[in-house]
């Protein structure tokens, strides 16, 4: 009998149905034990015997396929491959999918509704008010700030056509590979990445990690930008270096920060001290219909794999080539 | 000299035009004191020598008239009038004027704001994240839910169509007077109030506080809605019973609720000690523009009345109607 480790938690918990599947398919599931993010060392402990991995943002390293004698397949339930070493997967005959499409409306709605507190200062309000203190604040409303989104793909793409309905904001974007017709409602003006760290009003970051994005916001381009700017990471953690956002934001300097992703999860750290960096875990993903979504193609997946089928979901090969050339 | 009192606060405070067009016009300004919401007592002490209020959401009853000799007009900066007694104006002889359309765009924002807070369970989450604990939330997205709009005129429209950039949602609307193309791009169904509280999952609720309205939404209607339902009030104090929507919140029936207006501002009650109640501190109006433009509105009105010009944002015969028939 076929054997699946399904390491990403929650799995099936809104909706039975993608363990059903693979129920109904004959094959054997494990779901991780531990309830959270396993550690590297957990998972080379637990990966011995099985033939596909339902993974998700835990590091899938070399030492771990090592262990994993019998693994043919992983099967990222989300977008992201900064966890999975595809080169050594690909040394070792392990077939890699994913499912891009399907968390890319959860993470843009996210977004924007952290655009909108941030603006209004609604986190912070709540906070007050719910320690019996009465500040009425002022914001900012999108057709007034400047937008900066960097990465209009998937996600970034939809964050824009959300955008549309709010008026007509300038917003600067930056792609490395522009795709001048992503919001065809908005006027975007596609520009460098410093341009948008000196001018934005309100920056969101919708790009993969790699070696090229990793702390790509350091001390230097948080103190580019305006005194009152506000800054969004739901893609991953890793890219704002943290400390030195904590840093910054205890200087005075930016008038807000939402962060959804973050270099180790669960997250502690010095960001949960400051009232204005709004924190959310790691939920971008996580509306009932997308999770469901992304849990079933995964399953999916794994099913085509151990009956024969040909797989849907394949990796293409320039993620493999980010990673070669540590783009 | 004319004299005109400022009741409202902040009045002025990101923008000194409305204060240095008043000045401009010869004209004596004092500014509220006491730098909140008056009580109507307070009013009644201050308000003797001025020729002009230009008002807040504070009482201005017909014990406060009586004690204005010289009142001549109202100038509300603001679109509600429940505060203003029109008939006892009327009977004085003292004009209302209001700037119905300047906060619309802000309170819409806020609204959309709110409703992605409630749906994905924001203002939770950074709560917990900043007690340093990490629990990853389900949510909804707005095309997966039925909305429920209560009053589709100035803010409910504005709200409606900035839903237009998320997808289809099923959106049912309620109004006594329907605009059938108020969002041309959604398809909406208009049914009555009570159709809204059992079937939508998130409320919003866009009516002007009236006899008709007060206590619109009771223990029974809260009672009515779905367990997991959400009901957000952007509109006024005294719509929703905060007693009966704390109590309910209570007993574990509504996944959660957001409120900016409360029956007494500042706002102290039991709603603040519930995480999943979101609390904001009457800020629908609060962006920089709109609450600018509200203020420089009400005093061009107010310099218009005191150099003799027609008046531009006389409160129409209907608002009078409403107060008469107890509406």
């Amino acid at each position: 009998m076929s054997k699946v480790l399904i390491t990403t938690v929650p799995f099936g918990d809104k909706n039975r149905l993608p363990i059903e599947q693979l129920e109904a398919a004959g094959i054997e599931c494990l779901i991780n034990p531990l309830g959270r993010k396993l550690k590297e060392e957990e998972l080379v402990e637990m990966v011995a015997d099985f033939d596909v991995l339902i993974a998700g943002t835990e590091d899938i390293t070399d030492a771990v396929m090592a262990k994993a004698s019998h693994l043919k397949l992983i099967s990222r339930v989300g977008i992201g491959l900064d966890n999975v070493d595809l080169l050594a997967a690909e040394r070792r005959g392990i077939k890699v999918s994913y499912t891009p499409d399907a968390p890319a409306p959860a993470v843009a709605e996210l977004t924007i509704g952290l655009m909108l507190a941030l603006l209004r200062s609604i986190h912070v309000c709540n906070a007050q008010m719910h320690r019996g203190e009465w500040n009425r604040l002022f914001g900012r409303r999108i057709p007034e700030v400047t937008i900066g989104i960097i990465g209009a793909g998937r996600i970034g793409g939809r964050v824009l056509r959300r955008l549309e309905g709010f008026g007509t904001p300038r917003i600067l974007v930056n792609d490395i590979h522009p795709e001048k017709n992503v919001a065809p409602q908005l006027k975007l003006e596609w520009v460098g990445k410093e341009e948008i760290y000196r001018q934005a009003d309100l920056i969101s970051l919708h790009v993969p990690l790699t070696l090229h994005t990793k702390n790509m916001i350091r001390r230097e381009q948080l103190q580019m930008m305006k005194s009152d700017a506000m800054i969004i990471n739901t893609s991953r953690g890793g890219i704002i270096s943290e400390h030195d956002l904590a840093e910054v934001l205890n200087t005075g300097h930016l008038s807000g920060a939402a962060i959804d992703v973050f270099d180790q999860e669960p997250y502690v750290g010095a960001l949960a001290q400051i009232d204005r960096c709004l924190l959310t875990s790691h939920m971008g993903s996580m509306s009932i219909d997308c999770r469901t979504r992304m849990e079933i193609e995964a399953s999916e997946e794994a099913v085509r794999f151990l009956t024969g089928l040909p797989l849907q979901g394949l990796v293409p090969a320039e993620e493999y080539e980010v990673q070669r050339q540590g783009l």
